[in-house]
């Protein structure tokens, strides 16, 4: 499950009624926020959401509209008593920008690492979480600019049959669904009590079927293979502003369950403009979502001259149907198929 | 007459219902912003006010709450083709901040012209507008931080009858009231059309009495000291935050029309924790308030904690009864009294 909030859907300037485009996702008690223009940090608030839990913050690119509410965000997250770790992740430049833009945030109690961008495309694991995934790719701006791709990935289903037919300890079928093995001397262990703590059996009856004389600990007895069926379909989720139209995203896009793209404009005329700043309209991003066919899909990055996005959405959903606009606060929950759940 | 709009009343970090403390001046076409947190622009635009006209920028002190929105601000002013120099007002070290957060907000279309402040009280003017004094008196933060009052002035009342006891052409009573000489040349040009231009009269009886042969172009006829009366009483308003009470503010806040202060905390049990942070409870400022006697006194710089600062006011109202509650938006024009205009 992953939670998801647009918290602002403007580019280039916030308005009183629309803030910055900002994305914040929330799955296993971790928190993700994708760019940090000013006033993120309020609309946050707004939604209910923390800063405090937040580990990792990812920037498309360096403009102002998308990074300029860091040093007060940094500052909250400092205030709410935060002592762990923050992980950035950015183009090249990332901690030239972020250094400089701490010359009114200096003073934090917690340390920021840094990830710079430098492929075309990158695929990173988050420290200690093995089965989410983040793929950057560059897209096409008027500066070095990312794409983020994020995949949830789902075990297989659990046989407790198989696990029960093969004498497994019912205290090692969540190492196994976990994805761990489970050693002879865990199984001793297991069977003895957890951690050897619990109710204690006869020494004897335990070593003989899991530990007998001579044998090693470490010795695996199962591998999650043994009770695990194939990995089911995960979650994944894919973002990119500011760009104009690139292969690249098309791809990165395919089978995602939420597609949140920029159109900055809604008029057809102003496929110029959207040229010449290097962004999109509204139906140059339904291009895309068309060829990547993604569960659904949000726009974001409105300009400020966008008074009513609303009224170019039929127009774009012609192209692609399941293509809806953004709005400040937008939620929604990325939820496993139930079918095999 | 000064506009005066308190934009935001927040302190430390902005809240969806509570912008950061920011003030905004206009007067004569100029406009004067003091502060500039993350979110001041949304404020002044839910305001009404532009932020293109704003010639000058002054900062209290450089904890982010104060000039955190300055990139976005400044890009905002460059949008809206803006091509005039701002001049930026602030403690030693104002280039050395603003240059680094402009890692953001690289390209602008004006120019920067820096004022830092090194004594303990300075008083200036604007470039071109001698009327308008700026005073900025250093205050007592955990770094250095200055208050600003502003006096606008007001010339004596002109007299119709002795201008014309002195035969002076009625086209240059103005610029006696701007406070300009007149010399025999302006006054020649006057009694034979504006620069000469107008209609004509005889030039023999123009030259007889303004300009007769052999004197000087240069020569002084009339000085304002002849036709205007005793300067009036001018406009004055005085802000001041961040700060524990200081001498220096009840000295500078004395004779102002509007005093601006602010109020950190409403509890009055709350006075070791304003000691601590260097900031100040309500009563404190209410007794700045009841000693400098100001026209009238807003409380401003609420803590996030601080959830109805109104419930304090009374209190704060019987130490300086002419104290108010500051709001988000708070408007109010500063004109020159009635009886002598």
């Amino acid at each position: 499950m992953i939670d998801v909030c647009l918290l602002g859907t403007g580019g280039m300037m916030p308005l009183p009624y629309r803030w910055l485009t900002s994305l914040m996702l929330r799955y296993n008690g971790r928190s993700i926020l994708l760019d940090c223009g000013e006033g993120t940090q309020i609309a946050m608030k707004k939604k209910g959401w923390s800063p405090n839990p937040i580990d990792v913050m990812l920037f498309t690119h360096y403009h102002a509209d998308h990074i300029s509410g860091l040093p007060g965000m940094l500052l909250s997250m400092g205030n709410s008593e935060r002592t762990e770790p923050v992980l950035m992740v950015g183009p090249k430049g990332l901690e030239r920008v972020v250094s400089a833009l701490r010359v009114i945030a200096a003073e934090l109690p917690f340390e920021i690492q840094y990830k710079e961008l430098t492929e075309a495309e990158e695929t990173f694991d988050l420290p200690g979480d093995k089965d989410f995934h983040i793929t950057a790719f560059r897209v096409n701006h008027r500066v070095t600019c990312y794409g983020y791709s994020f995949v949830l990935d789902r075990a297989g289903k659990f046989d407790a049959g198989r696990a029960q037919a093969l004498n497994i300890p019912v205290r090692c079928w969540n190492q196994l669904q976990r994805g761990e093995a489970v050693t002879r001397g865990i199984a001793a262990a297991a069977a003895q009590g957890r951690n050897g703590k619990g109710k204690e059996q006869t020494p004897v009856s335990m070593q003989e079927i899991y530990l007998p004389e001579g044998a090693s600990e470490n010795e695996i007895l199962w591998t999650p293979e043994d009770v695990m069926g194939p990995a089911r379909k995960g979650l994944k989720l894919t973002y990119c502003t500011d760009s104009r139209p690139t292969e690249s995203i098309v791809r990165n896009a395919e089978g995602a369950d939420l597609f949140i793209c920029e159109g900055m404009y809604g008029e057809e005329d102003k496929e110029g403009k959207a040229r010449e700043k290097k962004h999109m309209t509204f139906l140059e991003a339904a291009e895309i979502g068309r060829k990547a066919q993604p569960g659904q899909m949000w726009l974001t990055h409105y300009s400020p001259s966008e008074m009513h996005p609303e009224n170019y959405i039929p127009a774009a959903q012609k192209v692609f149907p399941r293509l809806y606009p953004g709005k400040d606060g937008k939620t929604t929950v990325l939820n496993f198929t139930e079918e095999d759940s």
